[in-house]
């Protein structure tokens, strides 16, 4: 609680109203409270929550626009729709997200992380225990896109040889080239037209095939 | 708490004694019946409390015998050597691994999510909120071995590639032969051995070096 405050620009995610209409149940009044406890937690903590959405057609502009640096998802029932609208719009730019929810069936949990969820909390959070939630979320998130940018690269360097092999192999099959003769006149081809060297060979491949 | 009682075998690595002795101060005892709180909550959540281990040099040979499902690191202070011997002593056979620790301070997190901490609670936790924290844990896991396998598979496969291209451009060079001759020598040799073609190039490779 001593730390210095932590200056997150955090969007909370919530489908209903902090006020429960008169015809609200037991279940309505303990998701209120619970969305309360969970702002103030975060107000204590020192964390700035920039907006307040609903899951509408309008969320993938707004996030957009806003670029938190965290998103709560703060979700009673229904989560899974909200979190997929979440998970869609952020597609593109990857943020860290926080999912606090009342059903203890955990199911679709494994989806959930799947889909790129960093803390999925269940069954409410006292307000000091937020901040600790929110820090690890954060290393996970951090720690979980270094491995999808290892994996990207890995797949994406791995692709790139099969396709340079590829055409290599078309060179010197109707060209009747060595390999460094083959390989020597796509580097040519690549740095005359600008290309990289993969994406020349792609280049190549496709046309051969519509040249047959 | 109406599920099924999961039957995960659970084993507890906790540096500290339940009973704290007559000269515990304040801490200690907080520390005591957080500890005491999560084994009730994991016994009425109807898991197998297979060990209470602590973490000595005795550790990564009876965790390598109990095989348990699921580890879960109870640490009050030094969490971090402890959570280092765990991570050792499950190296080669990764488990899921809970972290229960007071420490608020989460500077370490990153690291310790880094070196495979499935959750990482902080502050103790409510009876009835185990159960959906373990169910989360095992399903990162799951997920997180997943995305470990696939960047396993595509780095091997890379560096298979370039094994095989190395020796076949060593082969090409040396003998004055073609691609397809290069391979299918390589291949036939790693037929004949009952080698992967990448292990017979890496051992060619090798023995070239050595030979000069």
């Amino acid at each position: 609680m001593a730390e210095p405050a932590p200056s997150l620009r955090i969007v909370i995610i919530a489908p209903e109203s902090l006020t429960p209409g008169p015809d609200a149940d037991a279940e309505d009044l303990g998701a209120a409270e619970r969305s309360r406890s969970l702002r103030i937690g975060l107000l204590e903590s020192g964390y700035n929550i920039v907006a307040v959405l609903p899951s509408d057609m309008f969320m993938p502009e707004r996030l957009a626009q806003i670029q938190p640096d965290l998103i709560i998802v703060d979700a009673e029932s229904q989560a899974r729709d909200t979190l997929e609208h979440v998970v869609m719009a952020t597609r593109d730019a990857r943020r860290p997200i926080v999912l606090f929810t009342d059903d203890d069936d955990t199911t679709n949990v494994r989806e959930a992380i799947a889909a790129g969820v960093s803390a999925y909390v269940v069954a409410g959070l006292a307000p000091a225990r937020v901040k600790p939630v929110l820090d690890v979320a954060m290393a996970r998130f951090q720690v979980e896109e270094s491995m999808r940018r290892e994996l990207a690269d890995a797949r994406s360097q791995l692709n790139d040889r099969k396709v340079v092999e590829r055409a290599k192999g078309l060179l010197m099959h109707r060209h009747g080239l060595s390999e460094p003769e083959a390989y020597s006149r796509l580097r040519k081809a690549a740095m005359d037209k600008g290309l990289k060297l993969a994406d020349l060979s792609q280049r190549m491949l496709d046309a051969a095939d519509l040249l047959g």
